[in-house]
């Protein structure tokens, strides 16, 4: 098991494994070939970035059982599929903006499925084989928005807004999905604490079901839905996601104008 | 008014002005500084590919008014948006690969916006400032699967499969996009035609309200819904989608497997 951490520093930006803290720098990308440099950063020196630039981000709506039911949503027939615009992602330790818009924004602690390997029509059994890792993701949802698009058939600017996807800290090799403690805590409190045990579809379900339409990409990334406890957040909250095996995914919310003293 | 076409030779990938069936090489992409090469290719001795590599695609559904009335969707209180993935994308010339879940597959033209400067939260009145120029599309839509998905509240696989997202032949720069003339022809016969002054959501008012959320980056394509006159394609069928000022769109259907001879 690797941990697979992308950063930058003022010599630049760099994919690194993450050992204890370290951060042992590499030439190339987990999606090609990676080398050790020998150079050696201090996690706590470096800017973490999202662990890929500009994915595709292909969203699940309503795959824990729990949510949907807190969600009075029907269980899907098929997996509901959506894009998050890559402008949305963002890294571990930014600042999630709270657009102006923003009148009820949820949190949602996901796992996300990092695919490795370019792929069209795999089967089921074999969909593991072109997952590089794992990271967390937060599927960040304006809800009054996200809910008018949805009655009409379509959903994007309701998830889609800048910064409304933290992926990270870091991309996690050779964990089995099957049952991942998933948590979300909000200033400290826990607010979701679930299983990847609990999904409708499970990851390889659902990256065998994206790829009968979709040739899968290097980089592409499977944000796999949140379980239940999703609630509300507002500028000031420190939000962390935590996947078992991957570790933590920690964001501000920070209202729109302020991050830049406007 | 130029054309700029993007097209392959075995030379290589290049952009290049289209006039009169020359292609004036350029070095460098219509998103930052474009120079004249000095070499000319003649427009029947390349490949066109779609003007954009691998762009995100913002579809815009139910955005003629005709439209809105055969499919008897409901008048949309806000611009119903989906994104399509930069894998359907394909250029003048290609199969559209006719997947073997199809039942009911239909053709869309569609005037397609190409964005040429970065931006957020630009106004309606300042839209234009940010395009590029424009294109033909064609919103290739599987309907069975497309009805389950929005019925469930998202779209993604009806307009997602490989090679559903034909653009081109030319971006065409200069262009007034408030009446333009829209046209599809299957097999030869005109089948939509229609023109730009019809649609429900303008270019103006479509860039403007994505951008409240999403920034906006060179090469991003938004496709502007689709007039009435929808129907079937099935393998063999040639389908043109043309667009007055910028050109003709041509794409034939193939069934799957038949284009590698599998």
């Amino acid at each position: 098991m690797t941990k697979i951490a992308r950063y930058e520093t003022t010599s630049g930006v760099f994919y690194g494994h993450l050992e204890d803290n370290r951060l042992h720098r590499m030439d190339g990308t987990p999606f090609g070939r990676m080398t050790p440099t020998g150079d050696v950063d201090d996690l706590h020196t470096v800017r973490l970035l999202a662990p890929v630039q500009a994915p595709r981000v292909f969203g699940v709506g309503a795959n824990y059982k729990a949510h949907i039911s807190e969600m009075g949503m029907a269980t899907p027939v098929r997996p509901m599929l959506f894009m998050k615009p890559s402008s949305a992602v963002t890294g571990s330790g930014d600042p999630v903006i709270y657009p102006r818009e923003g009148q009820t924004i949820h949190y949602e602690a996901e796992l996300a499925v990092v695919i490795g390997k370019t792929t069209r029509r795999i089967d089921v059994a074999e969909a593991d084989r072109v997952v590089l890792g794992y990271t967390c993701a937060n599927d960040i949802s304006e809800r009054v928005i996200q809910k008018e698009e949805m009655d009409q058939g379509c959903l994007l600017i309701g998830k889609g807004f800048d910064t409304f996807c933290p992926l990270g800290p870091v991309i996690a090799t050779g964990l089995d999905p099957s049952d991942l403690r998933l948590e979300a805590r909000l200033n400290g409190q826990t607010r979701q604490s679930s299983s990847t045990s609990d999904l409708l579809f499970s990851v390889p379900e659902l990256v065998s079901y994206l790829s009968q339409a979709v040739t899968l990409q290097p980089g592409d990334v499977i944000i796999t839905g949140t379980p239940s406890g999703v609630g509300d957040i507002a500028p000031g909250d420190r939000m962390e996601i935590e996947l078992e095996g991957v570790g933590t995914l920690v964001n501000q919310v920070v209202a729109e104008g302020e991050q830049t003293g406007a």
